[in-house]
């Protein structure tokens, strides 16, 4: 096993790692930014280095900064959480050309999976059923026309170096759909420096459903069952759980199988997430794999009683997997909630400032991962996140129940600042979340209810 | 199920169990002292009431205050916690008589079982192995000499109205045994009004391991496995893990088997705990039986899924057990350490004041219940327990690491503060913890080490 880790993050996930790092014995370097001095996973590092100013590509985007950071004190392995780095094929290759451990699958198989056109491609080889679509980039504004056409309306045009909800629009109909290719090409031009899109079938209320997989170096992988991410707002996660409620246990089998047969194809080594839509017909489509923990990973961690970053830790030392597919029995229900620095009255915008008082949920069942505490002070320059609230119970009814009374302590308060508290609460109280079985498009309408009380 | 529940009592367990009335949609009623004022369960309430100054016979203990409170709020329930009115049946009955219903086992039985030599009786009738000892109260000096030299020594003077680890001398032989005798006597006179004692053999290496109970109305009895509580400074528990390491399967099943005998003998409702002694031979032998919600009760939780409060209500709400013994499966480990305000390195001495920092850990497998905060005054008059630290995991050596890891990351710090986050630290990493299979004389022999260390 590794002796020490450089953790190449911050917030939340950096702490997260660093608390399994402590309990395999691993010495653990923070890496931190002017802003994040007085960041949690600092006070938890064994050592910590200044990498840059708050811009993340002047500090936890400056690679030569971090691999500097991993050299000057020793470690032996990179663990990338999620975000910044994670999925930079350039950063895996760039640690293991300076004799590194990069906690994460080889740098092609991020590269080919990251291609989230070379992705669908990969996966239909496999026999992962995707979405009618186009089979690559697409070269010009008429051949995607021609391309929607063929697929029908809606579609949807995708950034093929996109992902997690970033870079992509959806095509109502064929009127609208050269806009959409265009801006869609500009915009991933500007996110990712990579202009190229694919065309896809854009499903309008299908359920987003992901399988986690693990896969050691030897060929052997594993999945550890579905979560389920469809309480999205602009395809961003707002509340994940696991299992999938009101999913038929024979289509969760196949979708396991087919994350399994999909990750094998592809070479995937480490701790992966392999998305899939569900349609209302109860078909499901490959959409994109991950190559990354992701920040929903506590609820599969929950029900399987399995730690996914020590699974990652052991992969990466060459270990063969611990489980087999037998070994992994899931329990129970868990939720878990992203309470973000938001205020969710003014459009979610986020409201960074000094938390006077931090009391997180505590009790029976009940799981906090967060870098706050009373008199922390969120910095403006990075995502919202503070915490991920986590419960478990025998069952969905008594997990909700427990989330909400979860969600009712958890006190946060600062000059100015707001949370997503109160709002996710608003959700977990919803009858048609209670009820279960809920779609992507559950939050939108949330929110338009909100709006038409809040006109009354 | 009940619509309004008075928690008589302070500390973490008020906030426990008013976590589970939350979660089952029951009102909380909390009380309060005066020093209790700005304490966490008053805020997570929804009504709270003030039932007197500081001391405990003024407030916590003075049944009229408390069962006032809860007839002026309309409770129907009250549920007392541990310690405190938990086993005083006068309460239990005083509940009742006032159309209330009391959250533990009928005023009969807590009385029965509350007479510690009684106990004794009753358990050996339902073949439930007790050691040797007198069958009742002594009435003289000269009679319980009788008695122990037909025991053999060494061996133990209890207070029949004792319990907890209060009230008891260990007597090493014969000439030491009348002055045990009597200062015991004058002990528990002082300490309980009731001066009646017995006597049975001592274990001096005895491991002290119980089994939690569920009991409903209808005779329905389920076990809930064991709980090893050795770790023990003068008969007080510091902590408690589930499974016990290091014990033999059969022996396991026989004490939950006897366990479950005796609380049905006893008529036993609710949840309720069988104590033992297990000897280096391997022989258990009833200690004692605890009509409340144990401090420890967590680990089982941990390990079994069941929310242990939950239950208490459904059973008091007259629900029948909703768990059959085939049911109850046991899952990993989990340890329990509870984090004191108490200066280890001076005695133990408690050490109240203002918890100027507090960041309780968290994290996968982590369960925090305190009723501190950040800002929280620490009032002196109360028993120094500040927070149960509980970790899961899928066996007892990572257990164990992950305790090591959590008590490294629990913040707590105030003027003249000092907790025994460390200490526990210390035991933790101990090799004979580590070992497992310890007895109650370990931490005796740590703290000799320790005074041993600072010596040279």
């Amino acid at each position: 096993m590794f002796t020490k880790v450089l953790i190449a993050n911050r917030g939340e996930i950096a702490v997260r790692v660093a608390r399994t790092c402590r309990e395999m014995g691993i010495g653990v370097v923070a890496v931190y930014s002017t802003e994040d001095r007085d960041s949690a996973v600092v006070r938890l590092a064994d050592e910590s280095v200044h990498i840059g100013p708050g811009p993340a590509r002047r500090s936890y985007l400056n690679i030569p900064a971090v691999v500097e950071a991993a050299l000057r004190t020793g470690a032996d392995a990179v663990h990338p959480g999620y975000g910044f780095l994670s999925e930079d094929p350039d950063f895996a290759e760039v640690c293991v050309d300076n004799g590194l451990v990069f906690v994460g699958p080889p740098a092609d198989v991020i590269a080919n999976l990251g291609d989230k056109a070379a992705a669908r491609v990969l996966m239909a080889e496999a026999g992962v059923p995707v979405l009618p679509g186009s089979t690559g980039p697409l070269r010009t504004a008429e051949e995607a026309l021609g391309v929607a056409d063929a697929i029908g309306y809606p579609v949807i045009v995708k950034a093929v170096a996109g992902g997690g909800g970033r870079g992509m629009r959806v095509v109502p109909d064929r009127g609208s759909f050269t806009r959409a290719y265009t801006e869609t090409k500009a915009q991933a031009q500007m996110l990712f420096g990579d202009g190229r899109v694919y065309v896809e079938r854009y499903l309008p209320d299908a359920r987003h459903i992901e399988v986690q997989v693990l896969a050691d170096r030897y060929g052997n992988v594993v999945h550890l069952g579905e979560r389920d991410c469809s309480v999205q707002r602009r395809h961003q996660k707002l509340l994940e759980e696991s299992p999938a409620s009101r999913l038929d246990a024979g289509l969760v089998e196949k979708m396991g199988a087919a994350a399994v047969r999909g990750a094998r194809w592809a070479g995937y080594v480490g701790a992966g997430t392999i998305e899939f839509l569900v349609g209302p017909d109860g078909g499901f489509h490959f959409m994109e794999a991950n190559c990354r923990i992701q920040v929903e990973h506590p609820v599969t961690e929950a029900v399987t009683g399995v730690d996914l970053v020590a699974e990652q830790f052991r992969i990466a030392a060459g270990e063969p997997l611990s489980l087999r597919q037998r070994d992994v029995v899931a329990r129970g229900a868990a939720i878990e909630c992203r309470v973000n620095v938001e205020d969710p009255e003014r459009g979610f915008v986020p409201t960074p400032g000094v938390l006077d008082e931090f009391v997180p949920s505590g009790g029976p069942f009940v799981r906090v991962d967060t870098h706050g505490y009373a008199g922390y002070r969120v910095p403006a320059a990075y995502d919202s996140l503070l915490a991920k609230l986590v419960v478990w119970a025998p069952d969905r009814a008594q997990a909700v129940d427990r989330m909400d009374r979860a969600l009712a302590e958890f006190r946060v308060a600062g000059r100015g600042v707001r949370t997503t508290l109160e709002f996710l609460r608003h959700l977990t109280r919803h009858p048609e979340f209670r009820a279960g079985g809920y779609d992507t498009t559950f939050v939108e309408r949330v929110l338009a209810e909100r709006a038409q009380d809040h006109t009354e």
